[in-house]
């Protein structure tokens, strides 16, 4: 065993604060990396708060990792020690079902093994995240990362980056498709340069009109504000996709009903108490279809690494210390970031921990 | 202008009764059909009493009709005197948008011209549907009917089949394919009957267990009462497809959770109140979509009587006279048919109207 050093929730309702704890040794096929950047997603915080009642405690969050290897496993073919690479929300699956057969992982029938509030097959092991100096990864389920620079903006990659380009890619945006993508967020505003870079019309829509330079700025042809009923008027059974990122309740028909024929709209956030119910009407009269999504696979994952790779992608960011981390999460719930939170980890050398 | 006779509801609160109207003369592009049949689809009552607070009054429903030609206009092409023919819901629209110009007439951009009680262009006119002894409409929007016999059973696939058969053929069912269909009443007998000639496995969930042995004779592979739970749970994640018949208001999760990856369930009914919110949880954890679908194009019609002439494929029906419709309505209203009333409209004659 390692030791290991990390924040970590020890409660509900306790901030998170260091922690020492141990990761195993690499085994034959394990991959062992120095974290450079963690980003902040917003599972971070549900889960340090227990806010999806699954939380096992002590918790590390943490699963836009961003780092180098440091030492392979006798078996390990895809890396080497220097490699820079990233871990995103899974370190494991079962590996034989039909969903882990094609890929996608994500989908696993017995349930993928997340990065943190995990149980590793055959232990009793909590898997602790990204927040932390190293981690300690299967090669299946870590990522190249051939960015060069601005490695902390990559981070975010790893979950806000595949949660919107997996259901862009599936659902076909690109060249001659007008796409639409709601709320600007960590995941909204990857969404917005991903489905560009892709080929697509990109329209914004959010509520908030002081954010039409930045969508425009991002990469949206059009940014609309949907609290505004005659700018939503205009947009009516336009589209062939909506990727929509909001997890908070809000109506969907407002968006269903801009959808054209055979159009789907796709959620990739859960909202904690349910959207009020999406009236079937709109979906009858044009065909129409409400979907869900959720992250990407492992090798989806890596395409979706050389692509933003290879088109500049990178993520808007704040960088923060992980002393910070306790005022960021207000901060997130205050939507006061743009557009994520990283961590540098840098920061954690010297910390002591209980 | 031709005198024509049929059932009208003259208000929501008023049976429907004997009735004389006028029908236009065959213009060039025109078909007169005597109707021999007429299924009795839900929204004839709907619509009869005013349920979707759109109804026209006088109005005489009726949208599953059979018949044979008895004239036609001078640039008819496509039938001749004697022939049989089919009307289904529409018998008009623009013709113009992208919706029609890819034979999907029933999500016209500027709205199909409704069988009954819709308003064709350029006149004021309201549409009389199919409760009466002859109608008039255009040729684009008459069907063959090969079956050689047994038309009165033919008469509810212009709705029933169709609304059935559109879906099955969109969502791809067929060998290898495990479709479901949710309910087992006018439209869900077909589901069956077409889904199961297509080649897909075919489990029918109904809540009445008596109809178990009805749903393996009209060749469901294996029929579930959805409200057992542990009959429930053996179906999980296995469903390529479910078509959702049920119009009342219902827990969808229940089936949605049937689903498997990439898994769609289609309604193709719209409750008078809303389903429960369906949990997005269900839609992200599988890639799920819940979608919509509306009868069925002009050209998609047409193959979906060809392929019921094939495969020897009608509607389970009770006949009854134009004199039982009153009663008929209240029989639907206990789900106490099986499976479609059908007018024999041979009725009619004798009748003496206001």
């Amino acid at each position: 065993m390692s030791d290991a050093l990390g924040y970590a929730a020890q409660s509900a309702s306790e901030p998170l604060a260091p922690f020492r704890f141990d990761r195993r040794e690499p085994g034959p096929q394990d991959v062992r990396i120095d974290i450079l950047y963690c980003g902040v997603c917003h599972s971070d915080l549900h889960t340090a708060r227990n806010e999806w009642n699954n939380t096992l405690y002590p918790s590390v969050p943490g699963h836009e990792i961003v780092g180098k290897v440091v030492a392979v496993g006798d078996q390990v073919g895809k890396f080497q020690v220097g490699d820079t690479v990233g871990v995103g929300c899974m370190v494991d699956s079962c590996r034989e079902c039909p969903s882990c057969g094609q890929g996608h992982e994500q989908y696993c029938d017995q349930g993928f093994i997340g990065t943190y509030n995990g149980s590793l097959y055959g232990g009793s092991e909590n898997t602790q995240g990204g927040y932390s100096d190293h981690i300690v990864v299967d090669e299946r389920y870590v990522l190249k990362i051939s960015h060069s620079d601005n490695l902390a903006a990559v981070a975010p990659l790893l979950c806000a980056g595949i949660t919107t380009y997996s259901p862009l890619r599936k659902w076909g945006a690109g060249p001659g498709k007008k796409v639409g993508v709601v709320g600007l967020g960590g995941l909204g505003h990857m969404g917005v340069k991903i489905a560009h870079a892709m080929g697509a019309e990109v329209v914004l829509f959010t509520t908030s009109p002081e954010k039409v330079k930045d969508g425009l700025a991002l990469g949206a042809d059009a940014v609309v504000v949907s609290r505004d009923p005659e700018q939503m008027a205009a947009q009516r059974d336009s589209f062939d996709f909506i990727l929509n990122t909001v997890a908070a309740p809000h109506d969907l028909d407002a968006f269903l009903t801009l959808l054209k024929l055979d159009g789907t709209m796709t959620l990739v956030g859960a909202p904690a108490t349910a959207h009020p119910s999406p009236n079937v009407f709109n979906l009858l009269m044009r065909r129409r279809s409400l979907a869900g999504s959720l992250i990407g696979g492992i090798a989806e994952t890596q395409e979706m690494l050389d692509f933003c790779a290879e088109h500049g992608i990178v993520s808007e960011i704040e960088m923060i210390a992980i002393q910070d981390i306790n005022e960021a999460y207000e901060r997130m719930l205050r939507s006061d970031v743009k557009y994520r939170f990283v961590i540098d980890m840098a920061s954690l050398s010297g910390e002591q921990a209980a």
